[in-house]
């Protein structure tokens, strides 16, 4: 079934989703508002942008021009349908592609900032027969995985370009070392704790092309309180 | 000045200091809190013990033998006091000798669990002519490096053995390097904000000798309050 959200926070900005397919989630909000952007961000692009929530987003905070890659067909109609209904045509240029595609045709050094919200498991686990297609290729590594992103931020972003990716805690040891392969040192991480008392489960990470060592560790983001409710900062990035 | 100080919150416990000398810090009350013990602990190694409040506070949470060793002749005799003072003789066995000397001459595979909080600075910085030489020895990485750390943990630990240790956040990225570079594997993160609205200043790591990949990053230690007070967790661990 096809839905129109409001993206609550944004003020005006909705977004088309497909409940039969992947719903945007708390981790496409964060994500726009970890980036570093400066005026001098002139040019970003998402990869894997599902239904463009991120780019959207991002069209509040920065005057950049924002490419947007999305292999599946049918999510990325519904990124379409969304950016023209928020009028952000001239802003953001969604292409139906393969990103290994996009990344083989592009030039090198183009982008000042790379945002990536990347499938999260590490192999596609036991088959479940009620999970639809584009559920598995979203949320599993099936067609992207962390090398790959790497690989490519590393031909696409500018020297001293930044990409920003969210990410399963578990995996930032990963995350760490496939950066420094590639030779995006990471820089800034901020890690997602459900409680003040639970374990963290999403990390947000941000690396800089050919940057310096010199990591922080940005203040721990709180997602809910001792009611389950959305903590005031989440509150501010987002509303169900 | 030579002075006793009491380790409230510890009921009993109380500590030599010399205020002239490095005096124990808050890091040194976090990682006996944080390290896991188990009915298995039965001998462990506090390495650079200064006045030995870690194998102190340690001994109030396990029933394992504790040896420890540091460099440093003065401070070392302060934690002799200490040992005597909270009639931990049979418990603790403080030996006043460089590390790497009593590496070389240890056995393999000796210990369950090392424990270390080490100097904290990657180089000795421009000369502080008021800083006395205890101070630059306990701060800097004068006389053990994070390479040293692991090296020996790497020959001492027992397999599966833990290591923990409580170093500035922003060296995360090297004592998760230097750790898998000995086979150590992180398994458990925890990370210190001043405040809730902070960066991480320490952070506490644990791995484990060729152990499976699989991290946890625990729940966020707030040190401080709004008001500048500590903060409940850390009250249970230490009052000035």
């Amino acid at each position: 079934m096809e839905v129109i959200n409001y993206l609550l926070g944004y003020e005006n900005l909705k977004i088309y989703q497909n409940t039969d397919m992947f719903n945007f989630s708390l981790d496409s909000v964060l994500l726009p508002n970890f980036v570093t952007l400066s005026k001098k961000t002139k040019k970003i692009l998402d990869i894997g942008s599902g239904n463009a929530v991120i780019p959207i987003i991002l069209s509040t905070k920065t005057n950049a021009l924002i490419d947007a890659v999305e292999i599946q067909k049918e999510v990325y109609e519904l990124g379409v349908k969304s950016i023209k209904l928020n009028k952000l045509e001239d802003r953001i240029n969604l292409y139906n592609e393969d990103i290994k595609d996009f990344y083989k045709n592009s030039e090198t050094d183009v982008y000042d900032t790379i945002t990536c919200n990347p499938p999260f498991f590490k192999k596609v686990e036991t088959s479940n027969v009620n999970e639809s297609i584009y559920k598995t290729i979203a949320r599993h590594e099936v067609m992207l995985n962390l090398d790959d992103i790497m690989k490519i931020a590393k031909k696409l972003l500018k020297n001293n370009g930044n990409i920003a990716i969210v990410h399963r805690t578990d995996r930032l040891i990963d995350i760490i070392e496939t950066m420094r392969k590639y030779n995006i040192e990471p820089k800034k991480i901020r890690f997602i704790y459900p409680k003040v008392n639970t374990e963290s489960n999403i990390v947000l990470v941000e690396g800089t092309k050919n940057g310096k060592s010199g990591l922080k560790i940005l203040n721990p983001l709180i997602s809910h309180n001792e009611n389950d409710e959305y903590t005031d900062e989440l509150k501010e990035y987002f509303t169900e």
